[in-house]
């Protein structure tokens, strides 16, 4: 079910307290990371590894996730990595779980929708079981999805959303014949978005549910478009994609009709946002993301200016679901978390920028 | 896991061909129904049972169904009872399931809002995982639940909802406090809808993702208020509240304002819709329910008129989410299935009446 990573250990970690207990020992931690080896994930793992008195626990089961992105933790004594699927249950001794593990990015989570809900469902119902029997605090990274496709602009967390629960097989095969047109589709399944919506709606009513039922310490966080080094090239994201587009000097695909909408927050703020989450006395569900919001259009010029002015930008075809607006109300963060997003976007865009350049070999000019 | 009801069979069932598929062998039929001890399910077995090429199996955990509601059929060679919990696999052959596991009133459906959650999900990923293995069409009874509190009236299919995915805390609380104060609540945890509404939702999305993912042959039925016969006796429904209180010759408790509104169902014309989704071409999901709206001081008259009119009403404290309005647009089931309710509800009261009094032991005068 789980194996553990080889690791040498110069130096072995204190033993666990019979009274561990995040409010006794707040400054000795064993943190899990589900879904650690992920874009979030890693930059998580980065941090919370500056303090030496946190033991960091990762367990992802690579589908999206890659071993690269902690390759400098691999063998670190407060350092444990897991290959583990939480649609399997995990039976460790931990204080805080942060429970990230889910396919994020259209692309992935509709590949196997059934799967997107196990590990929706079933992931979180493991990781709730976990944080009952060890008596850990538990932070669910929810989606700004839950709105689905909202009606109201910008979302508090009070917004109960507007969520096609089924999808539609009418839209999904016109999805399918535009698909193969303007792409190679090669064999990929195009689903619809529900099976990620639905099952993080889910997810979030399990959490109160164990709160309530159970007395669980929960926190979740609604998390809005997020980008940074270390995403996956080509995942389908408009960002990475943008940029690699721009590296590449392919023409900047704009999906129509390029006037939606979408905040993106720098990986480091969410990092921050997530941590103050975790450390403070609110359940939420709280927005974390940038509310500084940029139609497709502006986003692909901007790319196009600081990256690569010569390219062209070309519309394509949408997914008949995709939501035309998304930007989070963050009052209830800047009040209970005192946290907002600092990096603006033309100071993140080049630091992500650099990592791709790296990863796609393409060098700076 | 399952274990099978003990039964001596005279005759034992024609056994199953390798090449049963309900295209080919529509008039020999494996039909398995889960909550088949339920109110509903149980109308549905006697219907079905009626057709004599019909083998019914009944899978049911007697969590909210009872042995007493099928005692008529037990023994019976087309007829077995398995006690068996849906969130457990089951593997069997059938040609058809009608799968209703599920408890439905809010006060049972509140009492463990996990195992509620876990049966609408594994419960319908295990139904689903049987119909993938044995290539049965499967008919999953979901909710007008799924609506939420609606903001549009009545509900069409289309309609995509309006359901708090997390439930409040703080209304839990007053919701216990009034509740304590009004009512005796023998330990009873009182919890929100969030698990069964959103439990559904994601059930449906279940049944595409399976019909898109694996071709499954799906029907999704969105049922409405039902009463009838059988009902469990103080569950806490208020068809079923009113005309125990009626013949106990107790106050009618109407739940404040006393103006929210239902539409009822008799159980008879619910079958019906149900078979006829079942044999249809149609996916769904489709509305049946009885567009014949009713305030819930309406109900209370209705119920004095009919049963005691001696008895007074009496004013009490709501759940906080109670919806305000329910009623189904049938136009989808009238067009496709030919189907719309035939019972008044002033015809089917009595009906009901008549089970009641013998169930609570109250003669006739």
């Amino acid at each position: 079910m789980a194996t553990s990573e080889k690791q040498s250990s110069p130096k072995p970690p204190p033993s666990p307290s019979p009274l561990r207990n995040s409010k006794f020992f707040q400054s000795n931690m064993r943190i899990l990371i589900s879904g650690g080896a992920g874009f979030i994930g890693s930059h998580l793992v980065d941090k919370l590894m500056e303090n030496e008195k946190n033991e960091v626990i990762v367990a992802d089961n690579y589908f999206t996730g890659s071993k690269d992105n902690l390759k400098k933790w691999i063998g670190h004594p407060r350092f444990e990595l897991i290959r583990h699927d939480v649609t399997e249950p995990l039976l460790i001794e931990v204080d805080q779980i942060y429970h990230l593990a889910c396919p994020a990015s259209p692309i992935f989570y509709k590949y196997n929708p059934v799967k997107t809900i196990k590990t929706n469902v079933i992931g979180t119902l493991n990781m709730l079981g976990l944080a009952k029997r060890v008596g850990a605090r538990i932070l669910l990274t929810s989606t700004s999805e839950v709105y689905g496709d909202p009606l109201i602009h910008p979302q508090p967390e009070s917004y109960w959303g507007n969520v096609n629960p089924i999808g539609s097989f009418i839209h999904f095969i016109i999805t399918c014949v535009s698909f193969s047109l303007s792409y190679k589709v090669d064999a990929m399944i195009i689903g619809v978005r529900s099976c990620y919506d639905e099952g993080k709606r889910v997810a979030e009513t399990l959490m109160f549910d164990y709160h309530r039922q159970h007395g669980i310490e929960i926190r979740i966080a609604r998390i809005f478009n997020t980008y940074g080094p270390r995403m996956n090239i080509d995942d389908g994201r408009v960002v990475s994609n943008f940029i690699a587009q721009a590296l590449r000097g392919e023409a900047l695909t704009v999906q129509k009709p390029g006037t939606q909408t979408r905040s993106f927050c720098y990986v480091s703020d969410m990092v921050d946002g997530l941590m103050r989450l975790m450390e403070g006395d609110e359940t939420g569900p709280i927005n974390i993301g940038n509310p500084g919001e940029f139609t497709m259009v502006e986003l692909a010029e901007t790319v196009k200016e600081l990256i690569n002015p010569s390219i062209e930008t070309k519309m394509v075809e949408n997914t008949p679901d995709d939501p035309r607006q998304r930007k989070p109300d963050i009052t209830k963060a800047k009040e209970v978390l005192g946290w907002e997003p600092k990096v603006k976007l033309r100071e993140g865009l080049p630091l992500m920028e650099e990592d791709f350049r790296l990863r796609l070999g393409v060098p700076k000019k």
